[in-house]
Formats: C-alpha cells, structure tokens, sequence
C-alpha cells in the first residue's frame, strides 16, 4: 500500500519537539497557513511552508492530497485504553446511575473482576476481533497510536492471551493505528488472592513480569487505597522497572494515596487520572518530569470532580489527554467529548489540549521521538480536519471534525 | 427509490401510542425479541412477532433487511434546531470559557446579533447547503425528523429567506429527514429596534405573522428577562395563535420568568430549556399537557444546571430530548452525547429517554400521528442499532450505536 504522499494547500499546527511539552510551552503550537507536507515511505520528509517545498525525486511514486485549506494536525495519540475485555457491563452502568458507587460495585464482585470472568472464557482472535472495531472508531476519530493494557486476566495465561491479542493487531500488516502493549497485571487483586494482596504481588514478581517481558512496554499498576496500596505498588514498580519495563500508575483516581508522589520518586513516564491528586504531587510530577495523562471521560461518566489540568499545567507539567477506554467506569472512546471536557470543564485552551493529544501523549507511551509532532523525520501521522480553524474541535461540541487520518503515511479513515 | 422493506429479525422496541407519553408512561417500552416490520410505500404495514408476520402480495417490491439480532427502534426526532444559520462563532466560544456570560455578550452585540448579520448577507440556496452538511451528520446518528427555527433575520426579508431555505430542504425528493419548519423572529430584539420591543412585536404582528403563514408550522419566541418578557410574549403568541400557528417557547432557560407558566395558559404544544423553570410551572405544563423539551447540550455547553427532567416525568409530564444545534450556546447535534446527558445527569432512565427523543419529539412537532413509534399505519422511520440492547446507548458514551437509518422507508444512513 502506498504510503508515499505529498500534502499542500494545508493550515499546518503542530507543537514540536520530541519530547512532551511543559506548562506555559503547552500552548504553543506552530502554525503555517500554507504549508505542504512530504511523506517518503511513511515519513516525514519535509513539513513546511509551501513555496518552501523541495523537489521529490520519483513523484509518480506519491500521491497526492489537497488539503483545500483545511486545518492538518499531528494525529492523536491516545495513551490510555483498555481496549481489549471479554463481555460488557451495561448493568452495572445502570447501578451506579442508581447510586451505587464504583468501589461498592467492585467490592461484591463486579467491576474488573466481571470483565475478568468475561475475558478468560474468550480466545485471543475473538478478544483482538473485537478490539479492531473500537480500533476502527478510533481512527475515525483521528487517532494514529493508541496504548492497549492487559489486566482483565489476573492470571499468567490469561495475561499472556492479552498481550497476544495486542500484538496480533499490532502486527498485522494492515492495522491502522500504531499499538502499544501495557502489562496491567496489576489492575485488580484476583478473587483467588483475596486477602493476600502481597501473595498475588509475589506472583506477579515471580511469575508473571518473566512471562511478559518483551510483550509489552510498560508495567502499569492501580495503586488505589484497598487494591494496591503505596507499599505494594513500590515493590511491584521497582520489580518491573529492574525486569526492564518503563512504568505506570493508575495514581490518586478515586482517594489520595500518595500515587502521584510515587509515580516522581521511581521515575514513572506517566501517571494517569489524579483526580485527587495532592499538592504535594502535583509539585513532585512537574520536577520529576512524570507525564499527568488525564481522562476526562471518565469523571463525565462517573459524575466526579475533573483532575486539575491547570494545577498542573501551572506547576510546569506536562499534560496528556487520553480516553481511558474500558467495560466499566469509562465505556467510551470519544476523542471528541474529551477535547469538549478539556476545554469547558478542565479549563485548558484549544492549543494545550491538542499538545496534550499529541506530542504529549506520544511521550506519555514514551514514542515522542517517532509521533505526535509534524517534523522531519517523524512518522507521517497527520489529520486533516473538515475546517481551516482547529478551534472548531472544543466548539462543535461532541461532534467529529477530522476527515483524513493518515497513519504511517498511509490514508486509514476518511469521513464525509 | 424504493420505500417498501422488510425487516426481520429484530429485537424491536417501541413506545406506543399517537399522543405524548406522560409521567410514569414514559418508561414503557413495548418490546418483541423476535420482530419483523413491513413497509409499504413508505408507510409500517406490520410491526410484531415475526411468526405473526403477514403474507405480502407483491413481494418482489420489497428490500430485505436481516437485523441480524439487533435492536430496532423509532427514528429519533430533534424538535428543537437552530438548523439554518450564517457563519460560526468559535470566538465567543472561547469568550465564555474565560468567563463572559451569554447574557454579557449578547449585550454588547455579539450572540445572536452576529449570527444575524451573517445571515442576512447569505442566499437561501447558501443556507440550506450548509444545513443539508448538518442534516447528513444527524441522519447517521438516527434522527429522521427534524424541527428547523428561522431567527437569524429578525426582519422580514431575512426570516422568509430562512424559511425558504428550510422549504428547500424540506421539499427536496431526496431528503434523508422530515423537516419541520418554525418562525422564530422573536428571537431576538434586531439592533434596529433597541430599546423598543413593543414596535418590533407590532412589525412581528402585522407584517411577518401575516408573511410567513403558510412557511411554518409553529411560532416560536425568546421569553427571557430583558428580551421578550411575560407581556410581549402573551401578546405575540396570541396574535400567532389567531393567526392560525401552533405556538412553541423558549421558556425559563436563564431565569425564572414564568415562560413555562404561560406556555399552559395559552396552550402551547412545547415549552423549551426550563434550565429554571419554578415548581408552579412544571405544574401547569403538566395540566396543560405541555411538552416540555429538555436541551441538555446547552446546559453541558454553557455549565448551567441541567433541566429538571425528575420533576417533570414525576408530576406527570411528557418530556422531549432535543439538541438545540445553534452556532452560539450550543454548536453540536449530538444524539449519543444527549442521550449520556439525559441518562448520567438527568437521572432519566433510557426508556424514559427513548420515548423522549421518539413518540415525545414527535408531540413536540405535533407529528406523534405520522411518526415515534413503530406501529401499523406510522410512517417507516426506523433505525436498526449495531447491538442487540438499547441500554447500550447511554453505556457506550458519546458514541454512537445506530448502523441504519430508515426515514419513511427508504435507508438513508449506513454506519460500520
């Protein structure tokens, strides 16, 4: 499939760099009202003003796309999903409208370990199957790299059938998006260890960090007050990181514990959701240089308090945005919805918010040297919107603005 | 094209009835897990039990649709759009979120004033193009009846043209929806008539009522403080209804100014907003059998509080969903993200929500003969969704869960 393209006629943005942008930097991104972009062999060659453009060597070997004016942007990087479960869980949905909380849910044996049942009884074609038509949405949307954890196994084999689902989409030839595998363990202490979080640790230490290494990435844990709490996420984190993975945390989501600070101290490359983050955190990720991933579509639909994007921006984080897709507290994968709550309930500008969908969520999956900016050298992942203006996204509430989505230099989603 | 079809397999759903469905009504759904509908040119001659189902006598006119298992519903109708308008306003957008109140920037000429003055400047033909872009987005998002305002003219020459565009659309033999047309020149008070809303209601009365007989279904007016307060309102909705009109409010939607009260009293077929409507008013409407038609995208746009949809269904009213889709307080048409609105904010539950956005909009257009419901004898506005359980469309948020539309028995929408 060709993947040699050459774009003109485009209102090019783009933050840049390789590396995530911090506080005040987030709002900067680059502009060119008549740009062109040429793409050789699913990379950037060139991404700048047109009449700057050079002169390619073999042009019948591109094709060619005319942005007619619209606004190109960077494609998004959603670096948060559980993209792979067995199963669905609309009832539970409809008990917590009724009142029942997450953690109630979770503790009469719902929530994860619902999934978990579900996810164990499936095979990995049929997990992967279903994982490619939310794929597919998603590159509707505009997404070009989306982070997929394992964690609905609790178990090494089931574990292990995650991780083969992801890299059966990751390597097939044709899949759209750039997928990158988290090892997500643990999520939940499993209902054969309850009690004996430490055990279950054991195992994961033991057992399950070897079995996986090499399939995924990252580790990730939720450290969470009654599932992992801050002495058993330590001792799990500094395991993964000397087996080699980079890390993650599921930090400050539902009570303060101190997630966010642990997140500084091991040198996490992310630590995702904070909604109750404390102070002290939020100050301790800034130094550290720990990307805060927030997902507002998760507070949406949980009615809770939105993380505080600008505590964060203003403490010289950098912020990331992601969808946090998943079965339970948060079944959506709206790119839309999450720039609308970005913009109107967590008081970020249009500019942050596309950093933080880009360049800052290709560094939040530690990929910012090869996505998430429009720059020489750098994987041609590249959206064109259906308008000239990029503040169109936060303003057409909910609704989809990108047309083209190029992943790798290859068209993969076109709207309209 | 061919408007006869049958469609087997279905799990279909549906409120009965041709009126409003009230209070506690609301949340039955008629329900057959095995279903088959035939369609006859356009209009439901069957919809039940697949073994029930009736021999056609001609069946090589019919299309076949297998639902495969799905679940099959009424069309949604969005009785409440601003569908018609010039320009954007993403500026102002981006005022509010740093703090400007709606009401402060209609003040000082923005709002409704600027989208005015880009109307006027457009042709019909221009208009109604850009809202055809609009009415394909809904179409796949299963709407098949829509409600269009004009009042982006606020003089004569300019509302007519509106409501040409809306005949243009409406009367085009290939349009996917039904188009319901409303004047509303009471919009606004025109910069011309600053400080002297008494003469433009006079101009109203005596000059577009008499105008736009004929291009519209309904009247509609702007009851708000320091707009069309209580008495300009009676007096026009009067003279509107002598005239021969249906009449429609936007009721309470910024303060408590009795909107909702004078809807019953004059017998309107929907009050509209009522973000804060007082206890009195919920009352009356319930009494008068007022529509009340809720627009939680424009509560979840401007940060307000949402619609009391509790205390409406609980004293015994029909409430209606619609999207107000308008270039200022809120640009989105979004069916998937109302329906989470209605379900995760409003408390309604999804049947409730359903009969809302189906047999209740249609009440709200005065169309419940002729559509919202799936029975012998309604027009075929049906969509088929990409699961087997509705309660997925307010589970998978924002998203959308609609794989076909059938808008009078034609298919006008295919999603996956």
């Amino acid at each position: 499939m060709n993947n040699s393209v050459i774009i003109t006629n485009a209102v090019m943005s783009t933050p840049l760099g390789r590396s995530a942008r911090k506080g005040a930097d987030m709002a900067s991104l680059h502009t060119v009202e008549k740009a062109a972009i040429v793409v050789t062999d699913g990379v950037i060659d060139y991404a700048g003003p047109q009449s700057d453009m050079p002169a390619v060597t073999d042009e019948s070997r591109y094709s060619h796309i005319d942005a007619g004016g619209c606004a190109v942007l960077p494609g998004f990087v959603d670096s948060h999903t559980h993209l792979i479960f067995g199963g669905y869980r609309p009832d539970e949905f409809e008990w917590r409208l009724k009142g029942d909380s997450y953690m109630s849910i979770m503790e009469r044996g719902g929530g994860i370990q619902s999934t978990v049942n579900a996810t164990r009884t499936e095979s990995a074609e049929a997990l992967a199957r279903k994982a490619q038509w939310f794929i597919d949405r998603m590159a509707a949307m505009g997404v070009t790299t989306v982070e997929a954890k394992s964690g609905y196994g609790l178990d090494t084999a089931t574990e292990l059938k995650m991780l083969d689902a992801i890299d059966r989409l990751a390597s097939d030839p044709n899949q759209k998006l750039r997928i990158v595998a988290t090892f997500l363990g643990a999520h939940a202490v499993p209902k054969e260890y309850k009690g004996r979080t430490a055990e279950y640790v054991d195992l994961m230490i033991s057992e399950m960090l070897p079995a996986v290494k090499g399939k995924a990435r990252f580790c990730d844990i939720f450290t969470e007050k009654n599932v992992f709490e801050i002495e058993d996420s330590r001792r799990f984190l500094k395991a993964a990181r000397e087996a080699g993975f980079k890390l993650k945390l599921h930090a400050d989501e539902i009570v303060t514990l101190g997630g966010a600070e642990l997140a500084a101290e091991l040198g996490a490359v992310s630590a995702d959701h904070l909604l109750h983050v404390s102070d002290q955190g939020v100050e301790d990720m800034a130094a550290a240089g720990v990307v805060a991933t927030l997902l507002p579509l998760t507070a949406f639909t949980l009615k809770e308090p939105y993380a505080p994007a600008r505590k964060f921006i203003d403490s010289g984080a950098a912020v990331a945005l992601a969808t946090d897709l998943n079965p339970g507290s948060c079944f959506s994968g709206s790119i839309p919805l999450t720039i609308a709550l970005a913009c109107i309930y967590m008081n970020m500008t249009i500019e942050e918010t596309i950093t933080a969908l880009t360049i800052n969520g290709a560094a939040a999956v530690d990929l910012a040297e090869r996505t998430g900016s429009l720059e020489q050298g750098k994987d041609a992942d590249i959206i064109i919107l259906n308008t000239d203006n990029y503040r169109m996204l936060p303003y057409y509430v909910g609704m989809n603005c990108v047309r083209t989505v190029i992943s790798r230099g290859r068209v993969v989603a076109k709207n309209d």
